[in-house]
């Protein structure tokens, strides 16, 4: 009999920790076959389990930790002051094969600085990268990097290439996924001299490279990897969410001043409802975090129950698919060609 | 007297080019003394022109020129090759004191490249650089650069955010507009080594500095003025276009979908049309290239008559308000105290 999959997740990560946490692990527990490991103060976690009756309750543990992360704290400090965070106590389970994956919806710089100083990096990576799915009107758009390097230069952008697509092939099932590099402007002669290194390095490799692909592109679908610089990324990603947020405003304020648009507006409600549900990337269940040597995976921090609910089944397919063994051997094959790697 | 306004207007730019931009002059002849010169091929211009009756005909003027640059042709080879074009002809009615400001829906690299080649560069500018207007919630953000320069200096950001205050002073009438600078994250230590460089340069400076703005933040209307390089401005430019774009179409696809949804569609299109006039930001009139010796405006491609109207009443105010001359002013008066100009 094979073993169980482990997936242990930061009981205490998120705007609404821990018990939108707890409650997607019991939402996740009646589904999946996991063993789910919560990482977090056991008094207050106990407080809220024991709120629910009927879950599978073989399913979950808890592994105490006394410390918690906040979302504002200096990423680097947390990691060297809190020892006993539930950050690092998911990923010291990690580390030590207790789990096979770690999920938080906490800080992403101190899950980021910690993962890599725990975990180190797998072979032939020179630095991670946190990927998020923009959902499309097509196929989702897995863009890499959004935040976790800064300070990129051309061989990790090929890393993020290699990794991107091993993870689209495996988690989101496409055979032959192409991949393209975050440009303004589709023309070859476009861009800074670092696109034009990247772009080379791209194409010279076996991967489906298609060129430039400019921002609006991502929401279209027609790219599956989107390669960038960790700053244009997260800049793209928060860009994003604040219009969203921006445009609800705006809808809300102009629905509401009188009273046919009002009654329209309850009329539509389903319909805002499923936009809502698409354009919400938690529903792909977080964003994983490519190239440390150990799986995990970042939720939203305003993550609900339900996005919770998702990051454990994506989690359970990344284990499954043994993501990050694919990883290595894409590295070393599309490296080996170019000579960078290996 | 004092002299009539000229604006001069190309006539031939813009993805619905020449009858969008005549119908917007003629608006504009009708509600404003500004001299209009129609810079582009006359048989057609005239064509056009000769739909409408009744408007202003003294108000307007046809300034020939053969050739036209295409959307998407290459900037430098137009500006060397089609000497004749509706933008150098423009420009060259801008450089010669012919007209006072000129605008273009055209093609942006283009006219970026065929002012700063044919106008030069103001004292004390050392790039040039494309500014939007944001709408938000509360006052509109205006952001510099969007584009004109891929490889920007430190020293260009601090002439941008100088720039870009002096414009929201005299155009968008706020007496001590605020200055920050586009970054992931809020705290001091956040950042690129390039970010960090612009923000001692413009700590130093007597700008009403406000330190980093997240990218959310542009929508939310607290910050006057945001600087940015141009690579990354033009990144965030383009994303909120194509999100807008693919919220759009989700929204129809939904609404359309059942009945329901439908008539509460229908009831609320009022409101959806204010939306789109609101985060619209033709309505303000196009976006400023600023730094070059003259006066240019570059209205989107995708204008329609009112924009062009609109671009037209900001054109007339950025003469009036001497736009340029307290530009170079306050670049002159910045710099001294940072010994990096004049």
């Amino acid at each position: 009999m094979e073993d169980k999959i482990r997936i242990a997740i930061d009981a205490m990560g998120g705007d609404r920790a821990p018990r939108v946490v707890i409650e997607g692990a019991i939402k996740a527990a009646s589904i999946y076959d996991y063993q789910i490991l919560l990482v977090g103060d056991t008094r207050k976690i106990n407080k809220f389990l024991n709120i629910y009756n009927g879950y599978p309750k073989k399913k979950i543990e808890i592994v105490h930790a006394s410390e918690t992360v906040k979302m504002g704290e200096p990423a680097a400090a947390s990691f060297r002051k809190k020892k006993d965070s539930s950050i690092a106590v998911g990923l010291k389970l990690l580390k030590e094969k207790q789990a096979d994956i770690f999920i938080s919806a906490g800080n992403t710089g101190a899950v980021v600085t910690a993962s890599t100083l725990t975990l180190k990096l797998l072979p032939h990576v020179e630095r991670p990268g946190i990927a998020v799915i923009f959902p499309t009107l097509h196929e989702p758009t897995f863009m890499i990097d959004v935040g976790a390097n800064i300070d990129a230069k051309p061989t990790h952008l090929f890393q993020y290439a290699v990794m991107g697509e091993a993870y689209y092939r495996y988690i989101l099932k496409k055979e032959k996924p192409t991949v393209g590099i975050l440009n303004i402007g589709e023309e070859e002669s476009k861009g800074t001299d670092f696109i034009k290194e990247v772009r080379e390095l791209l194409k010279k490799s076996k991967l489906s490279f298609v060129g430039n692909v400019e921002p609006r592109e991502i929401f279209k679908g027609k790219v599956s990897v989107v390669v960038c610089d960790g700053f244009v990324g997260n800049i793209v990603l928060k860009v994003t969410e604040g219009f969203a947020e921006a445009s609800t405003q705006f809808l809300k304020r102009e629905l509401t001043k009188s009273l046919l648009p009002k009654i329209g507006a309850i009329l539509s409600l389903p319909a805002y409802r499923a936009i809502k549900k698409k354009i919400d990337y938690t529903e792909y269940g977080g964003a994983p975090l490519l190239g440390v040597d150990g799986a995990v995976l970042i939720a939203h921090g305003a993550s609900d129950a339900a996005a919770i609910k998702n990051a454990i089944r994506v989690a359970g397919e990344y284990v499954k698919q043994k993501v990050n063994e694919h990883i290595v051997e894409q590295l070393v094959e599309y490296g080996k060609e170019l000579q960078i790697n290996g």
